[in-house]
């Protein structure tokens, strides 16, 4: 390596590192989170707020520098918003939730921190993702300390138990994902992620390995035993609904319709019409494939999405040749997925009429921009951990070396537009915190493997043991042993 | 009335009640439900089942009758196969579900009833209104007959608990309205109706009322509480929000949008290019007005659903100025709505590229048939019952009179195609139950007034007060006192 290699190398990283340190949002004196964007130049909106979602992999990168008191005082702190009685007035938070976002406001000189459950945000969203990320950044600090003492504390383990009771509530649908209104994750925005979408079920199953990992058996039971019933459940109803590759697409291609009894074989009763079976007869690698964005009633959304993909690897969610081919995908696939900046949010995006009726006409997510296969640099992270888990670090390597040549020219944009990325988003921040912190980490999980399981996770095991309690579970679908 | 014209509509009441009478489904040899259909010439399918929402109209012209005693029996057969213990397999059905539909087999000579929560359905679909308009029905038989301590007993008082609990359980969003999947009411498809729909939102107003009316406060105070509520903010909330007529169609077109914070006007950020506004505005009556059909994250969906608009009049839900504006507006654009067969399921259908993005590409459902537009005759009843109550029975009249024309001629359909609904329906199965129990129950409603309370509502009382205990509410919504 050339020494003004190096030097820039450097340069990019301590910058990078600056204006980390400049968003870290400081209450009653000490760092309790980070700023969604520092960027002195625009009017700070909502960019003025910590939001959980995207904490989380500043939280990583300080995790990984031994920075822990950071993290540590952010999960304290959002703990202590989660509503922890039942909601009887139907405005407010639900007992259990965690809030999208808080900021520290001052109340006759004293500080207090002000939560947001989507009652601020634009149309409304519920944050269904916060408690999930919660928990899995819970997980990470543990296992980054080895301090399990602070989730065996009483406080934490009513929070674990109530995010448990609100993701396992009795509810109506029969299946073991999770249903949730449009836009309840990182696309926050309605963009046709209603029902049961990949993001929020990948989500969901991580979140309930923590608990599982975590939850102390005594006094919760009933929410153990609930957890090792939906774990495999979970775990096997999306590596078969879910999973997309041309043999997959064949079976679909000839589904019978309007199937009834229980011996249907079209279970969703898919219309192939509905489907681009001609484009992704061409798309799909012969080794390749991946998990749909949303699977419900006719309905099989075929859209590439990265974070649901990428973080199904990461919780072994998928199995192993279904991560393989993931990947295998990605590779294959690369101008499309990555190009000129990782990477696609989702792939294809929505156009014309489809982008009309889907969206409702948002003007954010037009064709190619933001969440409707926009780029977002923060992802790159999730690939490199999906990478290394896979043994294909090469291919993190490259990304990042594509992000690398423009990302701090262009003042670490929150997200990238274009078909191939080389257009600065159209509303995007300058300075986003979580495209620095995401580089960063990515850089990270490259060059120190031993760092991943911080976030990821081994096979399910047959008996899935907490490390406080043992129990029995029941058949396996036989989908858990492939 | 000449002489003949009696005795054809003698004729045609004496075949629909001979009709429903060979449709009656025997369980032990007594009386528990009717069967969907009864057409002797075409294979059964799933259509010697007893679908809890077809039978809610035969019960009612049972229980206006006199025949009190088959609802009483279906009342508590579907109460026992109601599931009362924490299902712990997330494919099982949840506790508090009542099944869409049950059959009688035979097991060894000895009867059984099966019942369906959705796992043998087209699709998947769970049957959310099941529990809501089993509520309505036990009320219906308790004003008919005077007999609450039906609904006294341990096992009724615990089966209205639990379907309580299931409707009011923890949960993600914070809005007054259930959450639902695609496709969990009539509309049993994927139309759309995902999220918040009209439909459910009314019948789960209506299960509010009556669990209040029901539910003996001692021992389920929580509950009550809950109920107490919840009530008075579902009913602001759709009178506020579902609202649409050219006042605030105005509003709306001028909404900004992407606005952030407590004070925004637009709170679910609609972008006035996914409405129809240029249509809206040539369709909407100077005095006519409707509920949407559906309110999301920039979404409002301004199709007019009859049965959620015809409900919302039955029960109450809308102000009375809403009610005579919807009434206004069937009166106006009766050829829309009513044409040549009462009434329109939903107008305008979805064409186009919206039908193929929306439904799936759903072959039953292509426009102007079926759920998207189609013509259903088991409206009628509600459209009677609208029509006493807000004092318009010639309305009524006029509906009836048209469908008497031919409805008999051409066997009962089940629905009726095309936009003024003068084609039978493509895949309309003859001798619908529900098709015959309307018509008979809407002649009875026009007939005898004094029917109407069996499925009518009261205003909302300031003091929500069960007949079994007392009980204070707070501040209400101003939306209340319209």
């Amino acid at each position: 390596m050339q020494l003004n290699e190096l030097e820039t190398i450097n340069n990019i990283e301590n910058e990078a590192w600056q204006v980390l340190e400049n968003s870290i949002l400081y209450y009653k004196g000490r760092p309790i989170g980070t700023l969604a964007a520092y960027d002195p130049s625009v009017e700070a909106l909502n960019y003025d707020q910590c939001f959980v979602r995207d904490f989380v992999s500043s939280a990583l990168i300080f995790l990984i520098k031994g920075r822990t008191e950071i993290v540590k005082n952010f999960l304290e702190e959002t703990l202590k918003l989660q509503p922890k009685e039942r909601a009887l007035d139907a405005y407010k938070p639900g007992r259990g939730l965690i809030p999208a976002s808080f900021k520290v406001v001052s109340i006759n000189g004293e500080e207090h921190l002000e939560a947001d459950f989507g009652e601020h945000a634009i149309a409304r969203v519920t944050p269904v993702d916060s408690c999930l990320w919660w928990l899995i950044l819970l997980r990470a600090y543990v296992i980054a300390t080895n301090d399990y003492s602070l989730a065996y504390q009483p406080e934490f383990q009513t929070g674990i138990r109530l995010i448990m009771e609100i993701c396992l509530a009795n509810r109506f649908d029969m299946y073991p994902t999770l249903l949730v209104p449009d836009g309840a994750c990182m696309i926050d925005r309605r963009m046709g992620i209603y029902g049961h979408p990949l993001e929020i079920q990948v989500l969901f199953f991580a979140a309930l390995r923590v608990a599982r990992e975590l939850l102390i058996c005594q006094g919760n039971q009933d929410i153990v035993e609930a957890i090792n019933n939906r774990l495999p459940l979970l775990c096997g109803h999306i590596r078969k609904h879910y999973w997309i590759d041309i043999s997959r697409l064949n079976a679909i291609y000839r589904f019978k319709s309007e199937e009834y009894g229980k011996a249907a074989v079209n279970l969703f009763n898919i219309y192939v019409d509905s489907l681009p079976y001609y484009e992704l007869d061409k798309w799909l690698p012969k080794k390749g494939g991946y998990l749909a964005g949303n699977v419900g009633p006719s309905q099989l959304d075929t859209r590439f999405f990265s974070l649901g993909n990428l973080m199904a690897i990461i919780s072994d969610l998928s199995t192993e040749s279904q991560s393989e081919a993931i990947m295998n995908l990605i590779e294959e696939r690369w101008e499309d997925l990555v190009g000129d900046m990782p990477m696609k949010i989702c792939f294809p995006a929505l156009e014309n009429e489809e982008y009309r009726v889907v969206t409702g006409c948002d003007p954010k997510n037009i064709p190619w921009s933001y969440h409707n296969a926009g780029s977002w640099p923060v992802l790159m992270w999730m690939l490199a951990a999906a990478a290394v888990k896979t043994k294909k670090p090469q291919l993190a390597e490259k990304a990042f070396e594509i992000a690398k040549a423009r990302i701090y020219e262009d003042e670490w944009p929150e997200y990238y537009d274009g078909k191939k990325g080389r257009l600065i988003g159209k509303q995007a921040r300058k300075y986003q915190t979580w495209t620095i912190a995401g580089y960063l980490l990515a850089k990270e999980l490259m060059d120190h493997p031993e760092f991943l399981p911080l976030v990821s996770f081994d096979k399910l095991p047959p008996e899935t043991i907490s490390r406080a309690c043992e129990f029995e579970v029941g058949s396996l679908d036989p989908y858990m042993s492939l």
